[in-house]
């Protein structure tokens, strides 16, 4: 627990919070500001950043105090609503464009965060207007977690049978990343709370360890039983039979049903085709894209050796050794055997495909 | 450099091996004691363990301060000199079969380790014999590297044609895992002294990082290019063509060719397939268990959890986070190409078996 400079400590909270399987409150308002659980610092501190002013929230942002896409369109959303309420969206008009412009651009590449820094912006006749829309964007996250944890969980129990299941996955994709409960973890929350998780093996996710770092964390606070594994052993305890089923979140799907999503995915998919074991994808229907045509039309960003030679500052490599640092993969949607989202499931194992005419809800 | 407790320094000479590509020693008999590189400390720190008794040297075995399946088989064989050295193997004899028992129970998935064990104490009718024989358990490794190296190449450049090849491989395969030049990192230092060499892609290998710490360090000794890669970014990276060839080691191999090798081997060989790039084990003949039926006979070691959750003794995870850490997997022999020891090529996919008249040369 710590006390950051100008923020205040929520420590207290997330204690209380443990034995009442609460899930992780990453972005919230509280007593007219923004706060954001800094993930930087986790899962060793339990750090709360309090944003009073716009030039905060764009700092937690781009220094990855708040990440996953959701999580930082909320954050985005709740600054407008700091800067309503700092400068008159009516008698002020350039000088609330030019905060609504600084929160657009704090990660130009982030389109959640463009997206609904903008819808607030348009509602904002107001601050109270501006707050107003700035919790409807928040609760229809909530919402659209607690669709794909419903819809998830329902495939989960059809496809396995309905029993307790042992359920792996890939990444951080809970309420850290998604305000409350998210995508793919969302799913595990579910069967842990309708008493069908046997266990959660979640795999670390080098090299950031998302994983390791922040999964585990969520599970530990909604009291789900699991068991850590470094990436590399998924696909042998898949074939000895460890696990039940997998579940992945994504970055982005094609219009075939490719989709990107943290490196390692694509790995976790050979196993479980292998072993025969269902591998299904929990992703808000946003992140469909039927622009891109398939996972070919994709580009995987590259980044730098440093993620890969060091851990949290310590060197684990001989000095100067240069990595490929490909931070995501695309699953073909033949190794994929369904798409869950907040409207829908998509079998694709079943022959079902993207364009049916629920797409986009 | 690193001076320990009870041990002496190798460090002059292994900087003034740098510039002339000198293989690694990693376990040698020095002035009656068995000296190991303590491979824990690498790349950071070059110390050598310098054990004078049979706990020592287990010890070393169960921390993997030496690492590799001959080389633990050498260093078990020297530990039964120390044994003989300390016990009468005549006059002794319950003594000298305790220690014998231990040192061959230090690990359980290696059969190098109980087998050399066994052979130098059926040796063992004095102290100097039981040296002796150590030596020569030594002197064969050395024969068998490059053997191995000369074969793995010829077979990569048959496969692939004679061209300058990007190679990824798996763990710590090299002269530190093997004595001197090892198994599947030879094949890669003999392509590269060939000029056959474009590129080798090490996977790190978590938990404890052999290809991050181990294969880097021995490949910048060799002055062979090299990229590092986290293991869960294989899979995608074979699919998208950034390899040639895939070549790993072995721990143990089955009658029927299953292969069980550090965990992580399965999912690499599960990929290589799906790209289709060969895939080759590369192993010494000692490594053949015709007693082991297949995979499923062979013990998979479950290792602590304190080896997935930090790093360097920095912890990764929230406190008290359970794993599951199985050191090895089985790849089964339908997932590969080909076997290369130091007798003889077993082309799996051509239709070939074990069972051929040179097993065991």
């Amino acid at each position: 627990m710590t006390h950051l400079g100008g923020c205040r400590s929520l420590g207290r909270m997330l204690s209380d919070n443990h034995d009442r399987r609460a899930p992780a409150p990453s972005v919230a308002w509280v007593d007219g500001a923004v706060e954001l659980i800094d993930q930087t610092r986790l899962p060793h501190e339990e750090a709360v950043v309090r944003c009073t002013t716009v030039d905060m929230v764009v700092d937690c942002i781009q220094r990855l105090a708040v990440r996953g896409a959701p999580a930082i369109g909320v954050a985005g959303a709740y600054g407008v609503a700091l800067a309503a309420a700092a400068h008159d969206p009516a008698a002020e008009a350039g000088a609330f464009a030019a905060d609504v412009t600084r929160l657009r651009d704090a990660r130009p590449t982030a389109v959640n965060l463009a997206r609904m820094v903008d819808r607030v912006a348009a509602a904002a006749t107001s601050a109270a207007a501006a707050l107003e829309a700035a919790h409807a964007v928040r609760a229809e996250e909530l919402n659209a977690s607690t669709a794909m944890g419903e819809l998830g969980a329902d495939l989960l129990l059809e496809l396995c049978g309905d029993r307790p299941l042992r359920v792996m996955t890939i990444c951080n994709t809970g309420g850290l990343a998604a305000v409350e409960r998210g995508t793919a973890l969302a799913v595990i929350q579910t069967l842990h709370e309708r008493g069908r998780l046997t266990e959660a093996i979640p795999l670390e996710t080098r090299p950031l360890l998302q994983g390791g770092r922040l999964t585990t964390w969520e599970l530990a606070r909604m009291g789900a039983p699991h068991r850590l594994i470094v990436d590399s052993a998924a696909a042998s305890l898949l074939a000895r039979g460890f696990a039940d089923a997998v579940v992945a979140g994504a970055d982005r799907i094609a219009a075939n049903g490719d989709t990107a999503n943290k490196v390692g995915t694509f790995a976790l998919a050979l196993a479980a085709r292998h072993a025969g074991v269902p591998f299904v994808i929990v992703a808000p229907e946003s992140t469909v894209d039927i622009d891109t045509g398939s996972g070919a039309d994709i580009h995987i960003e590259d980044r730098s050796s440093d993620e890969v030679i060091s851990v949290r500052g310590v060197s684990l490599c001989p000095p100067g050794t240069e990595a490929i640092n490909p931070a995501f993969d695309v699953t073909p949607v033949a190794l994929i055997d369904a798409l869950v989202t907040d409207k829908r499931v998509v079998n694709f194992r079943a022959g079902e495909s993207l364009q049916g005419e629920h797409l986009h809800g």
